[in-house]
């Protein structure tokens, strides 16, 4: 399986930390053929050339997509319609598209208007992997290995096409599932969006207090891990966010009935139940992690 | 300096993570002469002695204190109030008495009840370093290198008293400051107790939503750095907080505005506040620990 090419030509529009990564994992496992890098600066994709994760590269994405098996839209999900309005026209008849975008209504949304139906080869998926860092020079071939994959296939994405996208990750040492779009969105605003939104929000509480060039400085160390995702990339949690607002502005609603709870519990003194939040708390995490 | 002892009996009334983490970088320093260790369970006092971070134990606080030259109260905050009282009448007229916990004026005001007035040898402390661990397995002798540790000096406290907490500490490889009781509390409560908070709170309601198995299967990379401090003991946190509970609560509301205000910003789809808050929080950040 390691040595037979799933993808004689790859397109990857947007090689950064995911896209990078995708491309360079491809390239390890040898399932991938010729890789063609897309994006805007010219002298990333250089480097990207540099650093052997693409073998070359164009800043046109209709370009990019001619005569590629396997069509990877690795932008940030802002950026998915234009690319998607771009290459409409371009695609070959067997080529597959897929794409990497955190939440996953908005990107069927938007290749929806562009494509008018759904196109039967286009298979949207979500590697649940990442780090706080951007942009190809972070990117590291092992970034998906025993990390789970999203497909969320619409109801016209076609079964072959679905299993290519499969394969494709599986061959980067990702396990792959399905899920429908609106249960995606719920999970991930659950999972990852609201804890950037939470962990941005600290840190921007503490850094607008008074004495913040202090406060920092008596920082624990807990402090450090627990705000680490505050340290990504402005630009793509705010597409991120407001892609998916809508279960995300839920979930932070239940989060804030939740701390407001336990709030009231403090000002009034009930151990019980700010212990049993905490306990619920360590138990389902440790529970989870066992480490 | 290394080799001169500074304190020829150490009592450790609490041999957990802190107490012991301090008992074993004052041995390594070679600062101390003997240490005597107190606790409530036995056999975590004969792990200690066989682990070698006490000379001896006993389960007597006020045994334990006696002949000492400095005591350290490293129990949990909600256990110090019991603990003073049993050493009140034991005490060396010349031992400095001293403790670790998160926050400051209750434990202030727990000697002040115990002790009618606040003896002049006492100097509350707080090493601002920790981990999710307890107990005297998780000890370790670097925990406190080139951490800050706090120490927060009443008006009755003799300056001789605070330079010999002063040194010991300076002996673990910390940097030692002095604040006010209850600045301490303010910076602690934003900096340490609200952070945990919101990880235990994340966590509970990610752990009650009706998908919660799946959910956490999905939690992505970050996520588990995040969270981190949700596994610390939930009944040392519940003490901490309540201890604490005045200025953390003053901490959560700030916080809960700063969120509601995120909230209905991506509700609108606002995309400048969310990006601006998102900016400078990842400014702040980055700008502290440079990493
Ligand atoms: N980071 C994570 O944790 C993570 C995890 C899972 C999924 N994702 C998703 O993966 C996608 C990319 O994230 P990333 O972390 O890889 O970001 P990244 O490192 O910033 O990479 C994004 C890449 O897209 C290119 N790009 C931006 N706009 C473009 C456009 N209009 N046309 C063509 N290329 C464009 C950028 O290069 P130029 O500026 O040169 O164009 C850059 O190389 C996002 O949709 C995100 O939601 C991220
Ligand atoms: N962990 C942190 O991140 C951190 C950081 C800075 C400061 N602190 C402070 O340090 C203190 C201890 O925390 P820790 O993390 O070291 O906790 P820990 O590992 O659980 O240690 C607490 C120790 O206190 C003993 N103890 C409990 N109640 C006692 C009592 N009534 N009399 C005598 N001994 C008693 C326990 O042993 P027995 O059960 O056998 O009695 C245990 O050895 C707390 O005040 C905390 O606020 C913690």
């Amino acid at each position: 399986m390691s040595t037979e090419v799933l993808i004689p030509r790859l397109a990857v529009i947007g090689v950064g930390l995911i896209g990078g990564s995708l491309a360079r994992a491809l390239k390890r496992a040898q399932v991938v053929g010729e890789v063609v890098g897309c994006g805007r600066n010219v002298e990333q994709l250089e480097r990207a050339v540099a650093l052997g994760v693409i073998d070359r590269y164009t800043d046109d994405p209709a370009a990019a997509v001619a005569g590629a098996d396997m069509v990877v839209v690795g932008t940030p999900v802002s950026a998915m319609r234009a690319v998607f309005g771009a290459i409409r026209d371009h695609l070959a008849p067997h080529a597959v598209l897929t794409d990497v975008g955190s939440a996953k209504g908005c990107v069927v949304a938007d290749a929806e208007a562009v494509f008018g139906t759904l196109p039967e080869r286009f298979v949207p998926g979500h590697p649940v992997a990442g780090t706080e860092k951007s942009g190809v020079e972070a990117s590291f071939a092992e970034l998906f290995e025993r990390r789970r994959v999203i497909l969320t296939p619409h109801v016209e994405s076609a079964a072959e096409a679905v299993d290519r996208v499969r394969a494709m990750w599986q061959a980067t040492g990702a396990e792959v599932v399905e899920m429908g779009i609106r249960h995606h969105d719920e999970v991930l605003a659950a999972t990852s969006h609201l804890p950037h939104v939470l962990a941005y929000t600290v840190v921007d509480t503490l850094a607008s207090m008074d004495d913040r060039a202090e406060i920092f400085r008596f920082a624990a160390g807990g402090f450090r891990d627990f705000t680490r995702i505050s340290s990504s990339d402005p630009a793509m949690w705010r597409d991120i966010c407001l892609a998916n607002r809508e279960c995300l502005v839920e979930v932070i609603d239940e989060y804030i009935g939740t701390l407001t709870r336990l709030r009231e519990a403090l000002a009034r003194g009930d151990e019980r139940t700010v212990f049993e939040t905490f306990r619920r708390a360590k138990h389902a995490r440790d529970n989870f992690y066992r480490e």
